[in-house]
């Protein structure tokens, strides 16, 4: 099928774009030394996740409970669900596990520990556990020097589940100014999972698993001597973050939002399409970055950049795409009804406003992949 | 069901709320006389929408034709696509009309009259068309007095297609900052849409419909003498820029998302939940107005605003906690796995991140209605 044939808007996925950022990632980690656990937060498809899974049974990192159902349903058994666990998801996991699912949880308080421990040896299944770690001040998880990591380590050995290693994720890479400043963090991340495994194992127990992660820190690492395993997903589409924190270019996103042209307002310098926020989701990730991108960068259906032109505001259906501030180009002539391509801000955020991404390959819609959201 | 029950996050729905919200729309728009074409945007949903809605076969406005497919399927029949008309959905208007939708399409062009007019003619299929005008610069639209409406509305009389008159949409009453200025907006697009289908008329064009509206003009509009529908869609649930707009109180906001709290970090003046953006939006819509309320007002899980409790950043699928800034309050002891509630910026867009509404009724989750997203 011609892309030029969707009743837009519509998710168009860059088979060969994909490819060539999963090869990339996989080469890199090679050499590294260090296998990938593919965050499928991201994707939320077994089709696009594929390609940058070692093995169809996993291993993969979750963001929902929905994801571990949904993989696991298409054969993948290892499974990280890498958010702190919460009360009222433990009777869920559980039950994943009793179908077969080697589900790990992660926490980082005490509080959580006697829960999951409660329910592990009430449950006669020695649940695995992840102590999250606090690389970075960004979000969650325990300083790696902090006393209560090993009171927490020391609880879940001794009460019913299993300390199966620790895991941390360098959040702040994203707002990192420099690929020598992410290269930095990279490091940073390393050394808090390794310091805190190392703690860990003084006391006697057993951390088999070092997990650490995040797309710019895995694309910038160096070294990762005391990693057991690599955590990203944004790599598999990138997005317009990424390009501007200089992890991929322009021509590497792999995802764009098809609209169609449905107005001029030439004096305002606007012209109007048919995507909107909900198309392209309320994600502002550039506004902090040097370049501001607005709601995405416009190109042509076939995928070539419009100098200067962003979509600069969005309605639920409407998006507005003007010159970038201080261009000289005049508006390009775009009559009714053109078909133009917008790279998003966040590959995450603008794939959960889909329920398919249409994929292409050699210049056609080859393919329908379906994706979910939710929980 | 006991909302304590539920695996967050989850959208609720508080049915008494949205009741008493569509009553007083009802009341209003009926002691101004004019009938609501209510739109379903923001709802996606035939078990909310139908309490709104004069009839079960409408009228409505949708804002994607999938919208349109779904409440034809149960039973609405005329319908307002409210998004101006692009060469690649005509086809698809067509077929919906040819299976009984009475359903009217929107342009602001001669090129989409062309158009239009073409397919309507060759379709033998005399397309309802309202013609979109500018009231105040904001989106899309032809002003009031510009010549190239009068060329518009006679292209499309003469070549095929049906003038059924004309609409507009004060989008800029949601940057009002007073309440004084939402009735002076209203008043403004009234005024429009009144003067652009007199201009119609004068030529000698029929123009039955006069078609105005968004929840704060529809909720603050004096007299309305002229319009002959009034499109609104966010009063039914309400929201926090709504609020912000003083066109509700917190305590008319009907919907909210359930969370957990999953992780505390008391040195960073933070409680982290299982809400993050993906739940929420990426919708920070309060972030221009007097106060900004981040992510979300935070309230206890029987509805009761927690004061000065916001959250005041979101990951995926993380969100963190705070006291609103100068806040002397400590931060309240809410311990691992708490329920709580988070009042959401932006109806529409919250409402898009799920795909079913629990509906509170007495207390209980009493039901569960499915709601859709996407294209």
């Amino acid at each position: 099928m011609d892309p030029r044939t969707l009743e837009t808007p519509r998710l168009l996925l860059d088979e060969s774009r994909m490819l060539a950022n999963v090869e990339r990632m996989r080469a890199h980690l090679h050499g590294l030394g260090v296998p990938l656990r593919l965050h499928v937060k991201t994707a939320k498809c077994i089709d696009a996740a594929r390609p940058a899974m070692a093995r169809p049974e996993g291993p993969i990192a979750v963001s929902t409970l929905k994801e571990a159902e949904y993989f696991f349903d298409h054969g993948v058994t290892d499974i990280l669900y890498a958010v702190g666990i919460t009360p009222n998801k433990l009777d869920h996991v559980l039950d994943l596990r009793r179908r077969g699912v080697r589900l790990a949880v992660v926490l980082d308080s005490l509080d959580a520990a006697r829960l999951v421990a409660e329910k592990a040896r009430a449950a006669h299944d020695p649940v695995d556990v992840l102590v999250e770690i606090d690389c970075d001040g960004h979000r969650s998880g325990v300083k790696p020097e902090a006393p209560r990591l090993l009171d927490i380590g020391r609880h879940l050995h001794e009460h019913g589940a299993t300390l199966r290693g620790v895991m941390t994720h360098a959040g702040a890479s994203y707002d990192c100014r420099t690929t020598d400043a992410i290269r930095a963090m990279a490091e940073q991340e390393r050394a808090a999972a390794v310091r805190a495994a190392r703690r860990l194992r003084m006391i006697g127990l057993r951390c088999p698993v070092v997990s650490v992660g995040s797309t710019p820190t895995a694309t910038f690492a160096a070294e990762l001597t005391g990693v057991t395993e690599v955590r990203a997903g944004v790599f598999v589409f990138f997005d317009l973050v990424m390009a501007g924190l200089g992890v991929c270019r322009l021509d590497d996103i792999a995802l764009s939002v098809v609209t169609s042209v449905i107005g001029h307002q030439p004096e305002k310098g606007w012209i109007i399409v048919d995507a909107g926020w909900m198309a392209m989701s309320r994600d502002r990730g550039t506004a902090g970055q040097a370049i501001d991108q607005g709601y995405g960068v416009v190109c042509d259906i076939a995928g070539r950049v419009i100098d200067d032109l962003t979509m600069v505001a969005a309605n639920q259906e409407h998006g507005i795409l003007a010159r970038r501030r201080g261009s000289t180009r005049p508006l390009p002539d775009l009559p009714l009804g053109t078909l133009l391509r917008i790279l998003p801000n966040h590959a995450c955020a603008t794939g959960a406003q889909f329920d398919r991404y249409h994929v292409l390959r050699d210049g056609k819609v080859a393919d329908v992949w379906a994706r979910f959201t939710g929980w």
